[in-house]
């Protein structure tokens, strides 16, 4: 069978395709209160059953949501792990939606035409049903060319324990898979899809100071500001220790922080080159309500800044009275939380070591940080055949894709990456918009055209990477 | 009449006298949420008509609450200015008392004997029903020294407007007043009298930063902390900006502000001496919750600091997520509220623009600031009739009194002291506790002698003022 008359099976069952998404869909599965997500871990499990994989269900911990796992053999040489995500956010404030945020309706909306209008369908529900029906299509049609372990978590919007649990506990069995892929509505608003070969890492803590022995501070409890002479303020101990962190550009100044910073490779180069050609910084800073950037030069040095170097960032500050008014008070602890955008060749380890470090030989020794989950940066090659199979199958779909070399943003890929070993991707046609927000929407034909594009994604993978096999 | 047999008519009438004070304090007039304030307003007012002056209600804006003034004239050379409040701090969390906050229940409390528990009997509803009461007592016996204009606020507890514009209203007739006072239980745990002859200034405000043209940040809500690299944050700008205002000692560095700060006078630091012989640096930071403190030096070199250096303190800190977890967010705003005391010579207004100024020379000129109500600080000589009257009253009852030239804190004296250039006294013996908390309580010993003193400062002035009519 060629390509194009698998992609034809698409158009035939998309009525059957488009209702199973939406019986998905219509299923609550918000991770942040627990609502629907045993039962969509079963729907999901079904919809891997038909696959002719044998769904099980995998919990990191004892509060855990499950990870739906599987292994779909089809007696193929390669072997792919697909990892996807069956949780959305809240709903939110329900007043703010046009349409029940889990009714699954398919309105018109400019300029896009249909669209379907859903909690989760952009963010990632819709691409997880299609990219299970567009598999389903390959194996009805004998046409699977690759054998593939899956990993469906339920905790993406928290981070949870299972994904990476289940990764260590088989590291050995997935390692042995050749490529990895999420398959996501890759379009941007102007119909290109968006590819990127990596991610930064993100390094997460709180910084805390608070009254000890060592400063004097108050221990117990706030104190009336008129003592603020002669007693020790934690708040003003914190504001001076994170004022050192970054300079007044707010590039970071972080002692020893730039060392293991890579200078990007000559194709991560050639990738910025052609991006800058179509970069238009004014729409891109207009999207985000910024009236400038601070950082300056050539649109090619601008985004060889963004993508290849480390950002400190304050996410929140709390310390003491925060309301209007005039309440006079010393508060017994203040707090900051930040988080380091990390790149190649950068740790976490380190990352965490060198702040500590920083604050030590400053005197800081009363800072004290407090961990969250980080996330390693992971990468791809543009040379690897992942990234190869990409950027042809949006080509065989007649779109130019925009090649990142890194995404600024962060998530789990370095499972595959650096604990796997295994190279991935992430692809897709289709355009969803308003992730996390109240009306999210996907375009209903760029569903379809999804579909179709997870089929390419695999087939050219496997033409690729059969030729050096 | 002797002042003996003038305090003996107390004792005779005590127990009419508590009742009466009991009354008042079972009256709610909680001034945050307007309950009972009205009531509280004329109950005041009625006490004053029994002295024989006519009670009138004075509102300094269509939500302020009544300032109740009145002027009793009994012909006498010498004329006071009687500051009061009849407001009252919310009850809090009812569960925490042990007896309701306005059942004005009389039980036994270790180690002071009997005590009065109510909201406000400490601070300073006890006191007001006391002095009134006091008052009285001379009125009845025709040994009232001074003609006395009430001044009884019901907005102390939120900062309101009545009682400045009254007295800005009310200056010529105010200013002719010889001298101010204040009636408070002053006697600490150990019960030795407490005796302040000036308060700090407090000049109150946020500094708020926000994404604006000038800097390119955030105007439109937060973005994604991974913009971070090329987005400018106001929160870094923030700390930045704060973190230059105080040295590593948290002493304040903000260009020029000490050029004002007035070296105690020899009359100060005598008073300082002495304070410093009676002081416990161990047990005064051991209230506060502090291991020590963070200035150096003997007790009268701490003493000197802590009275006569202006301090800048943060109140509170706010920006972005501040929960537990890991939001990755570029706020779009982030504010400190800070206080700074002033003391003799520094303005308010002079403060204000060193801040700015310091800020704008720095090139934080998109820090914006945020005023609140202020206080100046206030002085009155300890050589002064007010301040000897005082001293002299409380020795006479016994009691030495500790004298602080000034108190680290803030409060309205200066509408006295600067606007109508009358000085002014806070004195009484007494003792109560717990204000703003549950249980709040004064001795009810204390209330008696409370009311024998306030007499005593009244006929103290009267002698010692005479003297160089």
């Amino acid at each position: 069978m060629t390509l194009e008359k698998l992609h034809g099976k698409i158009d035939k069952s998309w009525d059957r395709h488009l209702s199973e998404t939406r019986r998905l869909l219509r299923m609550p599965s918000i991770s942040m209160t627990g609502e629907g997500i045993e039962e969509s871990a079963h729907a999901v499990g079904d919809m891997i059953s038909k696959l002719g994989a044998e769904p099980k269900l995998f919990r990191g911990g004892k509060k855990s949501h499950p990870l739906v796992t599987g292994h779909l053999d089809v007696g193929a040489e390669k072997t792919a792990l697909v990892y996807g995500m069956y949780d959305v956010m809240p709903v939110g404030d329900i007043g703010e939606w046009d349409h029940p945020p889990f009714g699954a309706t398919i309105v018109r909306k400019k300029p896009y035409g249909e669209v379907l209008v859903n909690r989760g369908v952009a963010n990632s529900k819709g691409a997880l049903a299609g990219s299970l029906l567009a598999m389903r299509t390959m194996v009805e049609n004998d046409e699977m060319p690759m054998n593939v372990h899956f990993l469906i978590e339920g905790e993406e919007e928290l981070g949870g324990l299972s994904l990476p649990k289940y990764v260590l506990k088989n590291k050995e069995k997935l390692s042995k898979a050749d490529a990895a892929f999420t398959f996501d509505y890759g379009e941007n608003a102007e119909g290109v899809p968006v590819i990127a070969f990596g991610m930064k890492g993100c390094v997460y803590f709180d910084l805390e100071a608070e009254g000890t022995e060592q400063t004097g501070g108050p221990m117990e409890g706030e104190v009336h500001s008129s003592e603020a002479v002669w007693i020790h303020s934690p708040v003003w101990r914190l504001v001076h220790a994170i004022s050192t962190m970054v300079d007044e550009n707010q590039q970071p100044t972080i002692d020893g922080l730039w060392d293991d910073v890579l200078p990007p490779s000559p194709e991560d180069l050639e990738l910025v080159k052609k991006l800058a050609k179509k970069f238009d910084p004014d729409a891109y800073r207009r999207d985000l309500g910024a009236s400038k950037f601070k950082i300056e030069g050539s649109k090619e040095e601008m985004l060889k800044k963004y993508i290849f170097e480390p950002s400190v960032n304050i996410d929140g500050l709390l310390a003491g009275f925060t309301e209007d008014g005039t309440k006079t008070v010393l508060p017994p602890r203040a707090k900051a939380k930040i988080d380091i955008r990390i790149v190649p060749d950068m740790t976490i380890e380190k990352t965490r070591a060198k702040v500590m470090d920083h604050l030590k030989k400053r005197g800081f020794t009363d800072v004290k940080m407090r961990n969250y989950e980080d996330y390693p940066w992971s990468k791809v090659s543009p040379t690897a055949d992942v990234s190869k199979a990409c950027v042809e199958a949006m080509r065989y779909h007649g779109k130019e894709p925009e090649v990142w070399p890194m995404h600024a943003g962060s998530a789990p890929y370095y499972l595959f990456d650096q604990v796997l070993g295994v190279p991935w991707t992430c692809a897709g046609l289709g355009h969803g918009g308003r992730a996390h927000a109240p009306n999210e929407f996907a375009v209903v034909k760029g569903m379809k055209d999804f579909e179709k594009s997870v089929i390419t994604v695999f087939w050219k993978y496997s033409e690729i990477s059969s030729k050096h096999v």
